[in-house]
This record gives structure tokens, C-alpha cells and sequence, in this order.
């Protein structure tokens, strides 16, 4: 029987070009798999019939929308994930999601390899190749682009030459990867990171320079997942969605920094993430009214590691199976509304309210009502304070304390005492 | 001999009042000790001479901005310090180095007491009295609000009764502490969380949703301390003061949060703090241009652990002493320029550029001159995922593999195979 | 109604005191509380009878060996809890569980108050009393010993005047606290810390200098649990009840450290655990042949921030218990069975198989059958090395490299190229 | 001019034949480069005619052992370096140091390769190839074993055609790495992980169970390094080999573990370390006594991770670099003398004293003369357990608190009250 290769395939010219370059350099029959993460274009079955006219024996088309918001976003938004502190995973998670129904297809069709258009430098391949093997060990892979030399300018002479229904018009200057999450938007002029973007490398956000008026929204959360928006029930997916829209609007969630990519190198991103930005924005806050500190502390680390091991293509990995036992059991409390303003591209709380608060007004209070006994901090500083302190002796006993002599006081300025 | 008592004291109503109010509680003598860490305001020499006119028997006062910014804000800016992802540690690093004029005071003067003006709820009691036993293990230390009962009501009337050169109107409803650094605010309506501030909170921020025209920057830095602001020399205070003025005019570095105190209870907090934000903002993009991905990683927990203790009071303790070591040495090439670009709140990295940047053109880019080997890749790949893949294959051999079944698919729209 | 307070009572000479001292000091009916943690001694119906005897209107006895093994124990071996890498937490563990038993006849006898013996200046105090508030935050705490002025000196002239039916000898040089999962003796002469302890120190174990023939013994754990100890089914109770008993022969699990108590201060500890050390020698190994790498380097920093909260009294705490949920994930495949060599105060692995396992004699074999593809090592060493390799060229192109001239060979013995 | 390369050789037959084998498949010139970092066995003159009578066109020797223990054994002495809690890198920290020796053997001789005898599927080829480039980016890197399919059969076949003056015995069954700091020995029946390593797998240690009288020892510690011996000055290189032959007559540091090896599998190893697992001992205990908690605690992280990174083939990367510097700044007071008791396989602390302990007998002690204020700890445990208090009232509220009920308590024998 003919081997069979599915194929992660976008509806664009270089996928569409793969399936027969796949075929024709292997032999086998190729099954076009196009999954609808959100990241808009073509309808489904456009992207379907397209793969066909190409040569694909069989295409599996699935819209995987909600699945992603609540299987892959949510995980995100729950350990505030952001890589570097500072980029919301958006490619990241895509990937796992995609690769199940790569794998799903290809024991469906039984196939044998799985084919993704990733370059051989970026995190994308590793993140497609180690999702691939961890869900089926038995299924081998292969990237025609860094396997099988498909660069561009083949790919527009091949489209070309078979007459490919597809436009080889020259492409975007960027490399683009965008889904419900967030957009992602690289090389080009970017690659010199002296340079700013330019305004035409947006598309999921408008000029925060010009906003309109402030945008005020109360978020409802239940154990970290938004369930209300103004009061109104929505699904994760809805949640994303009216807040990319309404942030959006707003100029909120563009992010542009020099990242460690997962193959030693550092490469230059810019992305676009409004809903998720104000998404993690009140999640954040809400978590500080109700986590307890320490767990908030080590929380922090275990977000850090999370998003380490997810930019780094572990989603399946033990680890990270474990750091979701632990992010799960945080977020037991982790439920109220959060209000923000979203204005000029700054999301900022304006109020928080929960009943499963750990803010307690009367222990807080300063005024009528203080519940919090104050007598009790004489004995909490000297015994906190203990280790500390005999630190210290130690240090001035052996002479490396602090200089207090007058003569050490910094000369500029300082007028010591008169 | 009589008694010394070396007294924190800001020129306000509570600590002029403090200095008799100690001497008819204890019988000591009152020096008066103030630091001045860019906090504005009043001489040096008026708040100097008030303190005597208050009844103090000798005045300390010193000019430690220079030493402030120098020692404890270039720090905080190294570790990135922001407390719960968003606080830069204003009040924090303010404690010590007023601390070491204290006791630099008390050893000048004799005392065997120092007294700060702090209640007995609140952090910086807690970071005074842990510095003080620090710095000078055999120093007592003494509260009056919070050991003394010195209230505010009893402030006034003792005031006035004894005709102190202070004015003694109701005090501003907030509770404010502030120095080059930032500003802090609390108490008051702000104790309801769901409120938001009002416009009279801010002093040191322009409101973000009417600024200027955008203001762009380019600042240099020399091992992670800013030395140049657009090509001009300047030190750590007047690059603080510079981008507080600059940064503040477009309303950058408000923030707003529920915080965990040391104390054990959670309190709400705003702060303006436009000069650090700006400067963090820029300091972490120089580090993702020059730190190895791996530093850069263990970095961000040694950071958080670093601001951590600074919160909890722990200046000067031995483990912030080994953390500074370790940040010491990751910012030997922390050097180079940022451009950020000031607007509406936001202070947004437009460029960066640097001789000692890890970020390599040819291997990051995707068109000509590309010296990254891609066919190294696949060994890469096959050996990095070898652990996930071995553990998935137990996953599935016993049960706990991933649904890959077709019926396992979402239903919502998921379209399956055709 | 007279109020009433529940005392942890261990039968001793200080808890039967307490009973009529708290009473004359408060007026309050004492109810007597004694849990049996496996801490052997006196039965417990002849423990019930001297609280009555000593004036308690009532005696709260309780059995508590299988649940202080299956639900305290456990975890602990689950997390390989060594505090400050030696300590296996054996009292930590038993006062939520004691607490667990005080708060629940506080419940049914209507106590407001419960009461502990010990001082104010170790770290069952803290642990008591935050564990009690935990579970039940309207319950006050007192201990007669810190707060009531009972010494031991009073405690013996009580106990004679008022003829309570308790020996008064001397009592032991040391202050013991013991249970099934190890036993700690402080005080007396290991207060010199260059003192080595003397044999009568010790209970648990026998002299390791002079054992008995080796005993092979072969455990099988479910899930990071023992279940069977030379393919015998045993509860978890009995399998530490049975390790205690064969590694205790061999003189295994002698602990003597310097410790860092939770009040500031260092402490001369010394412990015995036998059957604790040796299930713990023998998870950790079933751990290394059944965790993912990553999943066991995480789960060393949650094992040791876990032992580190549990030792400072926060059993109950939401962080303790959402690194539960991270360590019992971490469990799943912890299965199999370890052959332990008991000698001579060593517990040594010598053997480990398990269906679970994730070492594969094929792809680690270097003989016949190697499945491992090393063609892929050069790719992976690439590009796993490329960012230390770019740091290194920066640190060369600044100087900043290894001295690797000639000269620099140190001198000693070191004898160049010839 | 002829290409030169430099092979890392041992004067075994491997690579011994590697010589040739080397100039036959690549035309270059072969540099012998032999380096002693105290393996013992023959003499380094001996070694270097071999090279040479086996072709090599120059030899380059080093005794290396004093650079070796100071520059490498001693950090990871302070490191507490033990791998997976129980290997101290014995193989990991000798590889840096051959790099270097290697690299400044290429710079001299002008080489442009590196080759060493590693096969492909272990981590020494990592290591040795990641520190070759972080030394000297320009060199390349080659390994006859892995690529140029020098296998053992061949190298014998080789040898024998060649008359090269090496024994072709059939070698040990194990394969076999050793330094002064320990030595290491996996493959042949060790691979089968249920089978107990066989007495002639051992030759740094003798049999612990039958061990001569009881040895004690005084190590005396300046700032983490070992400088005397029961009152003796000694070098690094010194206190190693003296510990080694101490505590491998009593049978101490023998390890047998299953290891995550960097390349992705699981191997079982076994290594014998007696003098740096007892200088750990002792190390581990100085520690305990002269550093801060915090500081002690946060210092597990930090030599977990630089373990990490030496295992992994790190140790010239910029984040081993920082760490050090913590490291570093840690051993300030970590000085004084630890008692050992070596006996039977036991390396037993016995006492430990030290100028700059911070154990404090008045503080410690129970008895006369206790300087600890008991009065402070009410108020400590107030406030600190405050946070855990309002999340516990917070899961009664909710009804997720513990069950209290007195049906809940254990079936198993618990009697409840009566």
C-alpha cells in the first residue's frame, strides 16, 4: 500500500505547493489537515476543496476554535503565562493543538509521517516534532521546507508551472502566525532591531495613539477563567474574542522584544495580543486579592517554568502535566470580577470585588473598625528580625559591617550633622 | 548621663510632635534625624531648624539623594524589583538608607534608642527596626504612634497646647510617602477596593489620557546603571529625576494593586513611580539583548527572591547580599542604548543597540547571509525530545495517552474528516 | 457555664500538672486530649484514667497510628522530606495531626481554648497554635509552660502536694519527642555542638558499629507508596512500623545536625528514623527510574519548599497544599519495587525494577541491540551549545575569556608541551 | 601546511589507535594531548613516548591535579555538587579542565580540530564539545568513535596490523572514568539495573562491611575550603587524596543510582567518591552552622542548578559564571573544624566548631542562662500565621476546611472520646 504523510496545511501557497512536492519526492499520497485555531481568513471548506484541487488524496478540516480557547488559552491565562515576561505564548500553544488533530488525521488515514512547513531555525519545528512523538512515538516527521529545500521562489515556480489554484503573488514582507490568542509578526526590516515597526505590521490593533473614548468592562471570573463579561455569560472562546475586539480598539497588547528562541538563538518579535493582554491584566489582579502570599510567590515560579517548558514544545511533558495539578489547585479561589479601563493602549483595574477576597477592609483600615492588633507587632519584628540580626554582629565582629563612621557619608551634598 | 533618643523626623506634625511627646514619655533627650531621599519639599535647613525649635537637643539632617539613587534604586533596577510583578519597592529601599543615618546618628550622639514614626501595621516598622538591629545590634528601637499611643487627634491638641511651629489643619486624607524613586499612597476611600483613585491621588504623573506630544528617549547604559539620556552624561539621580520629569509628563507609572504585606494581611495600594517604570522597562529589553537565555532565566527568580526580601525588610541580611553577588555579575554586559518611546502612559521600546549584544543578524535572519546550519536541526529535535517522548509512550501504553479518538473531537463545529 | 479548654496530654509529669494549673490560673474545666502517633509507651485507657484522676472533667482519646501514617507520613515520603537535607520532619508531621484530634474535641466539648505544653522557644508552639487557627480561627490558644509560668521545678512541687498519680523522679536529661516516624532528642549536653552524642541517647537503633548479618529486603510501592515489603501486602503503618524495626537493628538512621529553627535561632538536634530513611532511600530511587528528568529537577525545589513549610508549621496552609496537588501528579508512574541492603548503618539500593520504569536497556546499552541514533549528536551538540558558544566569543572578543596561554598553566608539576 | 588536530589522549588503546586512525581518514597531522587530573596509573612521561610511538607528530602533557582540584573540585565542594542528590559530577567537572588543556595544546601547535574518544550517546561528548567552542568558538570537534566508526573490534584489528606498542587484551568488562575526585563505572552486567554491582566493579574503597577500627578526623575549613587535617595544613589536592585513602579503607561513597543522562535516556551508574562525599559531609554541616536560614535555604537552589548545569555541560556558561559569584559571596564565614567518624561505610559529623558559627549556646540552651525572650513569641505566632489563618477561615466559609466531624476520624482503632 502507498505510504500517506499528513500535512499541516494553511490553505497558502506553501503548503499548497508541499503536496506535491511531498508526493513527489516521496511517493506518498498526502492528507491536507487544516485546523481552525481562530486565526481567521478562508472559510474551512475553501481551505478544504483548495487542498484537493492540489493533489491531497484527503483533507480533514476541523474547527478547533473552542477547543483551543479552553484546552490551550485558558491553561495560559490561569499561570499568567508570559514568556520573558513579556510575550503571551500565542504560537506556543497553538501548536499542541494542532498537532493532536495532525495525529488524530493521520490514524484516521493511516499515515505513517506528519509534514508542518516549519524552517529548520525557529521554535516551531521542535514545538510541532517533540507534540508529534510524545502523542504517537510511532509516527516519524518531515518540514519540505528544511528537508527537502522547498524554498519560496520554488514554490512560485512549481504553483506556476502546475497552475495551482492559488495566488503566487510576491508575499508579505513578514512571516506571519496568528490565531484567537494573539498574532505574531517577524523578519523583514524587523531583523534590524535598531528599527521601530511600522504601523502596517499591525492588524489585530489600532493605533493607541488615536484611541477612542476610555472603555470601561467588568470580567467575571470562576477559578480563573472568564464566565461574565458587563455581566453577560460567555464562553472562553467569546471572552477572547470581545476582548480582542474592545482592547483592540483600544491600542492594548503590542509587544515588541529581542526573544531566546528554544535553538540558542535570539531572535526579533513583535506581537499583537489584545484580549489575552487584558485577559492576563485582570486574572493577575484578581489573583492578588485572593491567593494567600506564599502561594502567590511560589506561584509566580511555577508560571515562569510553565511557560518556559510551553515556549519550549513540552506541552505533553510530565512536568508540565504536573505544573497544572499545581496551577489548578491555586486557582480554587481565584473568582469575583475584576473592572478595567481600557484606554490608549493601557488596561488598568479600576476595582476588584470577590467574595472569596483575602482582603480584609477591617484588618486593613486604618480608621474606625481596625481589627488587626498592633501590640502583637513588637514580638513578630524581634523574633523575624533574629537570624538577621545575628547576622549582623557576626559581620561587624569580623569588620565587614556596614560603614557608619560620618566620614564614609557620601561627600555630594551631604551636610551630616551641625 | 540622660538618655538619647535618636528620632526619624520628616518636618511633619507627627514627628514634631514625636520629639516631646518622647521626652515626656521617656525623659530622654530627642535628636532629630532627616535623610533626605528626593522626597521634595521643604530645606533641609527649615525642616533642621523646626526640629529645634521643637524641642530637639541636637539635628541630623542629610542630602542622601545621590546616595539613594546610587546604592539602593541602581540595585533595584539591576533586579528588575517589582513586587508582585508591579510594585518597584519605593517605600522599601527608602528604609535603609534612612536607617544607616539613624544609626550613624546614634553613634554620633550617644543614644542607645532609635525612634521611627511608623503604626504598629504596616511594613516599614518591620524594615526599620530589622535594619536598625542590623546595622547596630545593642540599639533599641521605640514607636511612638504604635508604643506610645501617640494619636493623630492627640498630635493635634498637644500641638497647639504646646504652640509648635507646625500647622495642624486636617491632614490630607491619604497617607503618602515618597522619594526620588516614587511615590506611594494609601488609605483613606482607596480602602474600598472596588474604587477607583481620584485625580488629586497623583502628584508625580500628568494624567495618561490627555498627554503631550509622544517624547522619545534614548538612554545608555554602562553594566546596567543608566549613564547617558540622548547622548548627554549623566548620573543614576539625575537620570532618575530626568525620565520622572519626561516619563511623568505623559502619565507613565501609575499602578494600582491589592498587596500582600509582610504583616500577613493585604492592603491596597497606588503608587506613580514614572522615572523606575521607565527605566525598567528600558533595562529589560537591554538584558533580553545581552543576557545568555539560561541567565536570563534564573535571573528572573533570583530578581523576584531579591525584591522579595528588600519588601520584607531584609536589606541587609546575608542571603540579599549573595543575590546581589549573583546580579553583580549578570550585568558585566548590560550595556548599551534603549530608544523608548513616551505617550499616553506607556513607555514603549522602539530600538535597542548594542557592541556587547548576544542578538546576531546572520544567524537570525531569513534572508541572505543565513549562518545557521538548519540541517543540524533534526538531530537537535530527536535527542531534546527523547525524555517527552519516552514518557508519552508509557502514557500510552498504560491508558493515559491523549484522546485521539475521532469522537474525542469537540463537537462545536468540529467538522471531522470528509 | 464555665469555660473549657482542651489540653494536649501525653500522660506525663508537665500535662498532668497542667490540668489543675490551668484550671487554677483560669477557672476553666480541662479536657484532656491524647493522641497515639505510634509513640509507644503507656496504653491509652491507662493514659484516660490519670487525666481523670489528675482533675480533667474529660478525656479525649484517640488512636491515630494509621491515619498520622497514611495521611502525614505519606506525603512526606511522597515529597522525600529532609529538612535542610537531613531532618525527616518526624514532629513537624505529627502536630496537624495531634491539632486535627484537639480541634475536634474542642468541637464537641465546647471548649473556646486549647492548650499545648510546650515552651516559647521551639517550633511546636508556632506549629500548634497556627494549625489550630487554621482549622478552627476562633479558637484561642494558651500553654501553661510559656504563658503560666510552669516550670518543671513547680511542676514536681505540684505534683507532690496535691499527690497526683505521676512519678516525679528526675526526669530524663534530654527532651524526646517521639512517633512512628522517627524519634528527636534535644537539650542537656548536645547543647555543646562539639560534643558527640552517647549511646544513651538512642532508641530507635542499635549501634551500627556492631550489627547483625545484612537483611535484604525488597519493597514494592504503588504510586509512591509502599505496599508491599518482601511481596507481603503491608499497610502503610505497618510497613514503617516493620522498616523501623530491621533497619533500626542495623543502626540505619542516625541523624545529628545544627538546625535552623522557624523562631530565628540555631538548635543541636538529633534523631533517630529508621524505617523513615531507609522508604525514603528507596522512593528516591524508584523516583529516578520512573520521573522524567525535568519532572524530578522541578520537583526537587517543590519537595524542598514543601519540607520547608511543613517544618515551619504551615501543614495547612493553600500553598502546602497546592504543592501536594504538583507532588501527588508527580506520583502517577512511581511504581515498582527496590531491593534495599540493610548494613551496618546503611540502607543501600541494590536493586530496582518496575513496568512503569523509563530507563530502556536498549537505548542505554552499549552492547548487542543499541537502539540509540548517535548520528543525531552532533546536530543536538550544535545547537544545545550555540548560546554558551556565542557568550564565549563575546567574552573572548572583551577580554573577558579563560587564560589559556602557556604561562598560565599553573606551575606546580605541570609540565607543558615538550 | 598540513591541518593539525589535537586528540585528547588517554595512552590507552583507544586512542592510542585513534592516532592513526585519525591521520588515515582526515590527512591531518595528530597532537597527543595527556592530562593528569590524578587518575593515577602510569607516569605521564611514559605516556607521552607512547603517543608519540604511535604517530603523533607532538605531545602535550599537563599534571594538571593541583588546577584541578583547586579550580574545579573545590567549587563544586562548595556547590555541595551532588547530581540527582547523589552524584558529585565526578566526570562533569573533569572535562572543563582536559578543555583547557586542549584548547591552549591547539593554540600552540596551531591546530584547528579537537578530537575526542567519546561515543555518541553520552553526556562527555556534550561537555567536551560544548567547552571547547565556549573556550575557542573557532575550533572544530571530532570524535573518532562516533564519527569515524572506530569501533573496539577495529581498534584491536588495528593495533595489531600496526604493531602499536599497546596491550589489545580484552578489555574490562565496564567502562571505566577516574580522577581524585572520584571514580566511575558503568555497562557490562550493570545494565541489567535489578543486578547488585559485583566487589571487582570497586577499586577506590574496600568492602564497608568488613571495616578496620573506627577512624576520626578533624577538617578544618577556611571560607569553604578544606585546609587542614586534624591540625596539619593541606592543600586542596591534599585533602582530597588524604580523605580518599581514609575513607576508602572504611568502604565510604560507593553510589548506585539510575541517572538522567543529558541526552535524553536513563543510565545506571556507579561511582566511587570516598573523600568527596566525606568532605561534603563535613562541608554540608559548616554550612549549617554558619549560614543565615534563608541564605542555607536559598543556596539548595543555586547548587542544584550550577549541579545541573556541570552535569549538562555548562560549566564556562555566563549563568554557571553568576552563580559562582553567589556561591562565592556564601562562603564567607564558612570556616571552622568538623569532627568526622569514619567507620564502615559511614562518614558520621561528631562535632563542629567554628569563630564565626552562628549558633548561640544562649540563645540554644534550656537551662540557665537562656537569653531567648519567650514573651515575643505570642505575638510572632499572631502575626505570622495571620495570612494561613484568613485563607483557613476563608475554606471553612466555603466548606472546604478539614472534616471534623467525629465520624471522620479513622475506623481504625480510634476511640473517639468517652
Amino acid at each position: 500500500m502507498t505510504e500517506r504523510i499528513v500535512l499541516a496545511y494553511s490553505g497558502g501557497l506553501d503548503t499548497s505547493v508541499a503536496i506535491g512536492w511531498i508526493h513527489d519526492a516521496t511517493g506518498a499520497d498526502v492528507i491536507a489537515c487544516a485546523v481552525d485555531v481562530g486565526q481567521g481568513g478562508e472559510d474551512l471548506e475553501v481551505v478544504r476543496q483548495r487542498a484537493l484541487d492540489c493533489g491531497a488524496v484527503e483533507a480533514y478540516v476541523a474547527d478547533a476554535r473552542d477547543e483551543f480557547a479552553e484546552e490551550y488559552c485558558m491553561p495560559a491565562l490561569k499561570a499568567n503565562a508570559l514568556y520573558m515576561d513579556a510575550y503571551p505564548v500565542v504560537s506556543a500553544i497553538s501548536r499542541p493543538v494542532i498537532t493532536k488533530h495532525l495525529v488524530r488525521a493521520a490514524k484516521q488515514f493511516g499515515a505513517s509521517t506528519v509534514a508542518h512547513g516549519c524552517t529548520g531555525k525557529g521554535n516551531d519545528q521542535v514545538r510541532f516534532e517533540v507534540s508529534i512523538t510524545s502523542l504517537a512515538p510511532e509516527l516519524k516527521c518531515i518540514a519540505p521546507v528544511r528537508d527537502l529545500a522547498l524554498t519560496r521562489d520554488r514554490a512560485i515556480e512549481y504553483a506556476e508551472r502546475k497552475q495551482l489554484p492559488i495566488a503566487t503573488t510576491k508575499n508579505n514582507p513578514f512571516s506571519i502566525d496568528q490565531n484567537v490568542w494573539g498574532r505574531a509578526i517577524e523578519t523583514g526590516f524587523l531583523e534590524d532591531i535598531w528599527n521601530e515597526p511600522t504601523k502596517d505590521v499591525y492588524n489585530y490593533t489600532d493605533d493607541p495613539a488615536f484611541p477612542p473614548v476610555a472603555d470601561e468592562v467588568v470580567i467575571g471570573f470562576e477559578q480563573g477563567v472568564p464566565v461574565t463579561i458587563d455581566g453577560r455569560p460567555v464562553t472562553p472562546l467569546q471572552a477572547i474574542q470581545e476582548m480582542n475586539r474592545r482592547a483592540g480598539a483600544q491600542g492594548i497588547g503590542r509587544i515588541d522584544i529581542v526573544e531566546d528562541r528554544l535553538v540558542g538563538i535570539k531572535s526579533r518579535e513583535v506581537y499583537e495580543a489584545p484580549g489575552a493582554m487584558a485577559l492576563i491584566t485582570a486574572h493577575q489582579e484578581l489573583e492578588r486579592v485572593t491567593l494567600e502570599r506564599e502561594q502567590g510567590r511560589f506561584k509566580r515560579q511555577v508560571g515562569d517554568r510553565w511557560t518556559e517548558l510551553v515556549y519550549d514544545g513540552q506541552w505533553f511533558s510530565p512536568l508540565k502535566q504536573s505544573l497544572d495539578a499545581f496551577i489548578e489547585d491555586t486557582q480554587r479561589y481565584v473568582s469575583g470580577e475584576i473592572r478595567l479601563s481600557l484606554h490608549g493602549g493601557r488596561a488598568t483595574v479600576t476595582g476588584r470585588r470577590s467574595e472569596t477576597s483575602l482582603y480584609d477592609f477591617s484588618l486593613a483600615t486604618y480608621d474606625e473598625g481596625d481589627a488587626f492588633d498592633q501590640s502583637q507587632a513588637k514580638g513578630f519584628i524581634e523574633i523575624y528580625g533574629l537570624a538577621a540580626k545575628q547576622a549582623a554582629a557576626r559581620d561587624v565582629a569580623f569588620g565587614n559591617g556596614a560603614d557608619l563612621t560620618v566620614d564614609a557619608a557620601p561627600a555630594a551634598g551631604s551636610e551630616g550633622a551641625r
